[in-house]
């Protein structure tokens, strides 16, 4: 009957992704369709309710090439079972917008679950974070050593982008979360059918608006691709640097995530941190096929936002998802080499910018000047080749600086420049403590949201499959 | 001084281009940044103040490939005319955190003109489907025709996705409007400021939390480039219908939207609904960029997500604004060719669903067997080689249907299937009349937020300006 | 001893792909090595080989999770056996070089297959035009009629396109087909081995010139996916006309590649050729992991162009594949509605850019004024609702035109427009059916040197198996 | 006349488009095609071939909104100079051939450009590498000291994928520099043209065979994107290293390549390096757009692959432009640190793999058992706190290995390990002189390529503007 071709590419391997991927929401879609037209008082559809509560603990009938997808599968058993119940589930039901729930019940599944692996990371960095709160780092700009700063500085800064990753993945949730149920092939029906009811048992927010709507948009599945794309470009910033320090021996990694050479005897690799960025860049590459699939096609019900669509969604969310994994078990609990860090913060001259500052105080005559004069200064010593910490009071006296030793040697300390930085936002301890205590809180925060939408969409699970819930 | 090649190559061209489109930005950020400082108490803060005010409306300094960027050349020019304010202008400022606020301010202007431009497309869809209410096309599903809905229900389909991306579209404003002010290099600073203010005065929402995260971030760029996707993905299928709309004479563009052939003398092209399509696809190609300047880079101060992201940030905004004026230009007075549509819809069988549903209601042997009936039937006009229309109820006897050939008329014509259609979200004209109203309160809402935000940052700029609000 | 998510997001799927695309690539990498340290006087190499010979005949060891990769698990095997032979193969041998060449084998034998796809594609696209040398459509530019020509012209001007790729795709394969093997871990070594000798055993043209290279180049790759990319985007085009007539009625795909609808009785969807397009888009969007994968990275032996990389290759690969495979089916016997395009090549007027040649010639007056002239009177005709077909020669008088009827016929007939298209490339029948006759040569050319080429690997093949050539 | 949207977003932009980067090839077209007719003995063609040729000379006609593009601003011109001249001009003539040639004639520019860039920067590279032959740098695999090896080895590493993409682009000119010419709207003409005629004068290797392909093909802009992606992702690669380097002190850029910081007065940022990295990145970006106007439209003349892909096309080959002019502003007297790079060799042990293979010579047990004896030495080493430096031969007894003092020392030696590494493609220096020659003569190979056809192009120019051949 089909063409083999179009079996072997095509319906096959769809019926492959559905069944291990789509299962459990196609019978709660049906079943909430199923116990509204009962509702509704469609004759046979509460018989339906049942026999799919039935059904769905029994094995799901096996792949039969004759079948167009699983959808029918279950069509045919149902009709084997009952033909009443089967014919009127069918009412007022398209695969139109049953297919377009199960894809938005399924986005909803891996969100919550990327959104999960996310808060699991961000955990991992602040309690980190927590532990280096007076690791003093340099932190490099433009590729050069710039400035002291923290290491919890640095960590607290990455996880409060990927706290704003967790407010995109959940704002992007409420454009996911809404039931194309009773659109029906892009019209609706004639049947009296309550589509608020059918999103409510499936915990949707709300029914789509509009019913074309409701079976053509893609919109909410390029969104989850941008979200995907935010959160996976600042994660790939964070692995180059960490791949940096681990090349420098700033940072090691624990043995389970380390591979060593077939040919070379000394070799520690830290591959976790190279695997998580190739996956991030794949990531993003999936996300290329979900934007072209949307891309110079009709606005209306069509293959490519639909079945084709949801392999690279899958794929995106994995690779999403194991590279956060494998972030997130590097950084448990790496050794950091604080000794090393302090040694180049000490070695590289980059607290300077302080002295700049504290000239600027004690002249009166602005930062502008100040710079200039410690860039005069900077040059003289490299013109005769003395490194900056043998600056002394009588260096800056040519520059009509008047600084007394003590106030000089501070002014060159790293942890001194650190603990005077106590901006809002800045990395002096205690203002980072009380940041640190902040971004807990977010998190928290984030954690119960996550939980509690968790929790619901659970308790439809449950109800649907007709027990009680938890 | 500069190696040719790094003076035609970036620093020309960047400052070209900072002038054509930051320098209001620049003054609002340093004015802010003096005020501020000011209030704090630095000495000729105020001054400075003053003197950008005055400056602001002065010609900029002229380009002096010596001077490395605008900020230089309006420091050397504040320098020129007060050395101190100048001075303390410089006081806990880098143009790290001064170059992220300007792309930030720059990011929310462009934002707030995309939006505004969205709206009236929204405006425009709705207007034109408010007219359009009554007028029966065919809608296809897998490009074949599938079912007759109204004009209307498509437009306002297509309507509220696009109010989904204006949501998106604010929501990534409150990720856009933060303030990095104060940050300085990275680590804030060792002088007494006050970030809430600066952001206050710059009509930030507030500072960034993390001084590191304030200089380095670039989620807030590669969030906007999603937010375009997702908008340019839907308007690209939008484009695709009305395109073989037009192919088909279904709808007519005006003149003045329409181009000629140099050798064909018939041709009547609806080039504006091409460009149109390119402009999206050249708008998803510039967040390509936008994503490669944040992949696999340092997270921390580098010009990848800095000046040189601005750019193709640029052509995306105006790529997406383009392509958005011309498709609502395209949209506000075309001819709708409703005869050819109707015709369309009543030859062509698409209303055939609702038989299957009168059977089913009918017959109470539910859908699925009714659809079953209904194939049969159509398969036999189909061998016999008659037409859908001159089918009898005497054609429905032998399938066990009883039916009026009343109802049997009513139930192949496509303007009672849609009037049938009263499902919530559904083109039945009073259905669809009440969802319009809804459309236009949402839009009439999302107006009076654009408005109120705008005037929001206009009254900023007019007080940093030193004039009083309008 | 490996952290349980390296395991399960690295090791374990890496396995996996090995285990499932690699192992005979393994296989024939390690013999050629052995033969060729055999040829050098390395003791025991020889019995490498033979033991490599016998292995790949038996059932690969089962995974172990304490074991890092497929190599390891063969080269403890191989220890097992004979511990000599086991120690003298890791001699001047390292992953780095073996698992490049591994992808490379991989990667010509993918890129053979995909280019035999095409070639299959190409002479069903030369075998239906060949069908349709007088099958007049019309051909749209612009979304408009244009012009008549034949469906041949279309088809084989599509075909020609493909030619072109074919020819990348063999130009890839000489970049492609290169040996990194004695490159070792990217030094050489300090054995005296001989890289000619593997490179030749392996079938590839010669081994990479620098060791470096050797280990670290992702360009290779990078162009199969540009080679891709370049042959997936003409394909989507190919299919939006396709989908274009389908929907139209203008083709019809055969029964096994159409599939129906749960909800309208009457829909007979090309899913065949929309399935097509979507995978196309993967394909492409596969490509930009396999970009992604290469961009921001070290210039060295990383994952990221390696294991990493391969499948996104594969996903790559195989949609191409599999799209090409569906478009082949469409078109090797598609009911072509003839009737139905003539219809619409006389109704649309598509032919008057002949009446204005005609024109030019008969008046001498050059295309310019004679193009203005017949714009003229078809704004005159629309102005009093006349169609072209009633234009006498007696309408052209006032413009100044003398021909006689007969000739304003010819004129105006699409038939006998195309019979005048004798230019080199036109669709006039004769010039077409020479044209088919050339673009048959070339993919018959084509096709032996695919064929040449494959053999030349499976002989390589048959002998490093140990058997003789085919 | 227009409509004011589309004035400013289409007809205004790609007239300043065409004005800036096509009116040379507007006329070279043109002329070719006057003469081509001329030769056919059209009347007044001759004319209009000298017409075009004093008009090139003069002034373009100035904007005029009310004309639609360049070429009838031109036809305009030519008119009022000479109607019959221009009427002749547009005898098989249609801007669909005239601008897929400008498109083509400007991308053979653009390509022979990128070349050239690319020849400049091989040069560059192997220049370099001939200074460092000797000097000794630690290659990093997996982010990770691995082997000794030169400096030189890793720059014709490089070169040598630069080769490859030189033959790339030279094989893409292949399938660019082809003739539309005579294709007219897309099927020929009833005229008696001569297209190998216009190809010749055009310097264009052949036309186009099939007219419909002439005017409709995208592959070979694809083709050239794909060209790009491959380049740009290596010199990726290439700068991630660089500024790695430049980080460390290793390398550093010139004065003039160098930017300082408004704030830490001790900045030398090697900024060229970074936005050549943003150069390559956004040179990728740009291809995205090529890609996405050729995917999923109509095969056939409309505007995608026409004007509006030719911005982003500029932008690809810009952006690609500078990128490599940048690398090779830095790499042409960069401070090489050899010292540093020498002590990182000698401290990190990298030379270890020779003592592995040291003993596996000695003992001829196989390099597998070497390897392993060599890893327990290590272990024991880190165990006991001992550095590499400090091994004797009494610590090699215990694992069954007797090697002299002085075999022991020279198997730890950096200098030593390479001087061995004579394999073909190895860094062994009298190895790497003799492939940096073979490097030298492939590069003077393409640099006489390249001047040829450069040549040959002018030629044509020079001959279509009425001069005689230089």
């Amino acid at each position: 009957m089909w063409h083999d071709t179009y079996l072997s590419t095509v319906l096959r391997p769809d019926d492959a992704y559905a069944r291990a991927h789509l299962l459990p929401h196609l019978f709660d879609a049906l079943t909430a369709h199923a116990l509204m037209l009962d509702t509704q008082g469609l004759p046979h559809a509460g018989q339906a309710a049942s026999l799919l509560r039935a059904l769905r603990r029994a094995p799901f009938p096996p792949y039969d090439p004759q079948v167009e997808d699983v959808f029918f599968s279950l069509d045919r058993r149902l009709a084997d079972e009952d033909p009443e119940a089967a014919g009127a589930l069918r009412t007022a039901l398209s695969r139109n917008d049953l297919d377009m729930t199960l894809y938005r019940l399924n986005a909803r599944e891996r969100l919550m679950r990327a959104s999960q692996r996310l808060l699991h990371l961000r955990r991992t960095l602040l309690d980190l974070a927590g532990r280096e709160v007076d690791t003093v780092i340099v932190a490099y700009t433009h590729h050069q050593p710039a400035q002291p700063t923290t290491l919890a500085h640095y960590l607290a800064g990455l996880e409060n982008v990927l706290a704003r990753d967790t407010g995109r993945m959940f704002a992007a949730l409420g454009r996911v979360n809404l039931s194309p149920m009773g659109a029906v092939a892009l019209a609706g029906t004639s049947f009296p059918i309550d589509r608020q009811l059918t999103s409510r048992l499936l915990a949707f927010d709300r029914p789509i608006e509009n019913t074309y709507d409701a079976v053509s948009a893609s919109d909410w599945q390029v969104e989850l691709a941008g979200t995907v794309t935010a959160a996976a470009t600042t994660l790939s910033r964070g692995v180059y640097d960490l791949l940096l320090w681990a090349s420098r021996g700033l940072l090691t990694l624990e043995d389970g995530l380390v591979q060593g050479s077939s040919v070379m005897p000394q070799k520690r690799n830290p591959v976790a941190l190279e695997h998580a960025r190739t996956k991030f860049s794949k990531a993003i590459g999936a996300t290329q096929s979900v934007m072209l699939c949307a891309h110079n096609v009709p606005f209306g019900d069509i293959n490519d936002p639909g079945p084709d669509m949801q392999p690279p969604l899958h794929s995106m969310w994995q690779e999403l998802c194991e590279g956060v994994e494998l972030l997130t078990a590097a950084l448990t609990a790496p050794v950091i080499n604080r000794t090393a860090w302090r040694e180049e913060a000490e070695g590289s001259g980059s607290a300077v910018t302080e002295l700049a500052d504290v000239i600027a105080r004690q002249q009166g005559g602005g930062f502008r000047q100040a710079h200039g004069a410690v860039k005069t200064l900077l040059a003289q010593l490299q013109a005769s080749g003395r490194p900056l910490a043998s600056v002394t009071a009588g260096d800056l006296a040519p520059l009509g600086v008047q600084l007394p030793e003590r106030e000089l040697a501070a002014a060159l300390d790293p942890a001194a420049f650190i603990a005077r930085r106590t901006t809002f936002g800045g990395p002096a301890p205690a203002v980072m403590r009380g940041a640190l205590h902040t971004a807990r809180e977010r998190l928290e925060q984030d954690i119960l949201i996550h939980q509690h939408t968790q929790q619901r969409f659970a308790d439809a699970r449950t109800r649907l499959e007709g027990g009680t819930e938890g």
